[in-house]
């Protein structure tokens, strides 16, 4: 029986874990990742997490049939190349034969986003079809794409980024520079101004009461006051909602995958969210007539998405 | 040496073609399409057409490898069905199975948007690279997206509306009966309405005098205004090119294809309108400054675009 490895790189932490080809996670570990760090360094503090997470499962290094790493950033995944990394710091870094150097076996790269999408479609909530689409909704909107069991990333690596299709083009301003994106609309951010919004308009609305009880406005606060029955709550959310179903019904449009995943922070919100999103793309979805609904679910494996999506590369 | 049928369906007529495998027709013919008629007796037609053809060329039955079919409408290809075509009426239908009785050999079938696509990426302008985008700008919007050299059109083959994805959510009303998509601001139908509000809104407009020199007021008026120095017709082409632009932008963005290839009517402005495309494309392409340009071209298959296409589903 043979092993897999998946290395999570993050601006903090670098995790990496032993799954079987199941993905069960037999062991993990991590350590702190160096800001400004030397890479050369890094990949030797990566090596020693693999030994050290394979004796942890009571492996040999001959049992572990391959390591997958995810990155953020840009990827050459042919060459195994970070291209550019802006919050890891790292610029045409040659990671995967660096890794080789250490330990001769099968090393795979890609995106985080694309290998937590990989994990979610192989083990997750996306397991019973070929292709997916993974939406987290965080800070900024993130996709990844999974066509036919492997991610799609397009020409020199830097497509899936559909957090900056247009939704609005001309509308509201978004991180990347240009107007109007999905994420300037749909993210938590997004969310969360457009709560702020919606309070200073509405000073008797208990989204007040709401975010002085959590401390402060977030992305749960409209939600949580439209529950308590606040109309201008409920407004928020719903055309939240809408701005998320109409990128989702955007590329159902364009690309029909099998099935939406949706992940990141506001998914916490869980089914009752999750059914909105549903409701609306079911309502918008280009030909509903003629064509059948693409199901919108909920991403299932939370933090482990990524590790097991990295494992995936090399399985 | 093998040869292959491509069979294109139109609202008005059908065409077909006897190609080389390297895509030069060495014979064609065409019969009127009957509206509304039985589909038993247009595939008895077409079964006709391909015999004639195949004699027209010089060539046998037997050298004949396989024909390949574009269909407007919803296509199963999987089961060789068209489930719905509004403009000739068709409701699920097996054209594939119901011509292999008359002539048993590989028959393939796929929508004629996707085929044209297929054609222009195998034959045409996108022929040196592996995954290609296809943009029609006429009455719609059409789209089809070669990936890997193959057609995608997701699940149940109804994906590939590319003309449906948003530009501007809630804004113009789309034919679809949704408000924003592309189309509405990007076909031919979309430019007129445009000028027509510019031309009412500027009487000393010139595209006043080139609309009575055609007759009309088309998807040329803007562009000829402008190179006689119209600054109104300028600001209408501009703003068109603009919204064309957005589209493939949100698409690269997204799926990141190695070619943009553009046809239909508003093409024929050529390099020109082309270049301009390209310069939008170039300057909002997301992380403009880290990612190679995706080159923009002009279709150059014309009407030979469906019959290639189709011939390339079974070569």
């Amino acid at each position: 029986m043979k092993y897999y490895i998946g290395i999570d790189i993050g601006g903090m932490s670098i995790k990496a874990g032993v799954t079987t080809k199941e993905g069960k996670i037999l062991a993990t570990d991590t350590f702190v990742t160096e800001q400004n760090g030397d890479p050369a360094v890094m990949v030797k503090n990566m090596f020693e997490l693999c030994e050290k997470i394979t004796a942890k499962a009571g492996l040999s290094k001959d049992d572990i049939a391959g390591i997958g790493i995810g990155s953020p950033g840009t990827i050459n995944s042919a060459e195994g190349v970070v291209v550019y990394a802006n919050n890891i710091k790292m610029d045409n870094v040659p990671l995967v034969p660096m890794l080789k150097k250490y330990w001769d076996t099968e090393i795979k790269i890609d995106n985080d986003a694309n290998c937590a999408a990989l994990g979610e479609a192989t083990f997750g909530c996306g397991k019973e079809v070929s292709s997916s689409l993974f939406v987290t909704l965080g800070t900024g909107v993130g996709t990844g794409l999974i066509l036919d069991g492997k991610i799609w990333s397009g020409n020199s690596g830097a497509g899936g980024e559909g957090g900056h299709i247009a939704l609005v083009h001309g509308g509201e301003h978004c991180t990347c520079g240009e107007d109007g994106c999905w994420e300037a609309y749909a993210s938590a951010t997004a969310l969360i101004r457009d709560t702020k919004r919606a309070m200073e308009k509405h000073p008797d609305s208990l989204m007040h009461k709401v975010a002085a009880e959590m401390g402060k406005v977030n992305g749960r606060t409209c939600f949580e006051a439209a529950k308590l029955g606040d109309k201008a709550g409920r407004e928020v959310m719903e055309k939240y909602v809408e701005y998320v179903g109409a990128g989702i019904v955007s590329i159902i449009t364009f690309i029909r995958p099998d099935m939406v995943m949706v992940g990141g922070g506001i998914s916490n919100e869980g089914d009752y969210f999750i059914d909105m999103v549903q409701a609306y793309c079911d309502a918008h979805n280009y030909g509903a007539g003629h064509n059948p609904p693409i199901p919108v679910r909920r991403a299932l494996l939370k933090n482990d998405a990524g590790i097991l999506g990295a494992a995936a590369l090399v399985m």
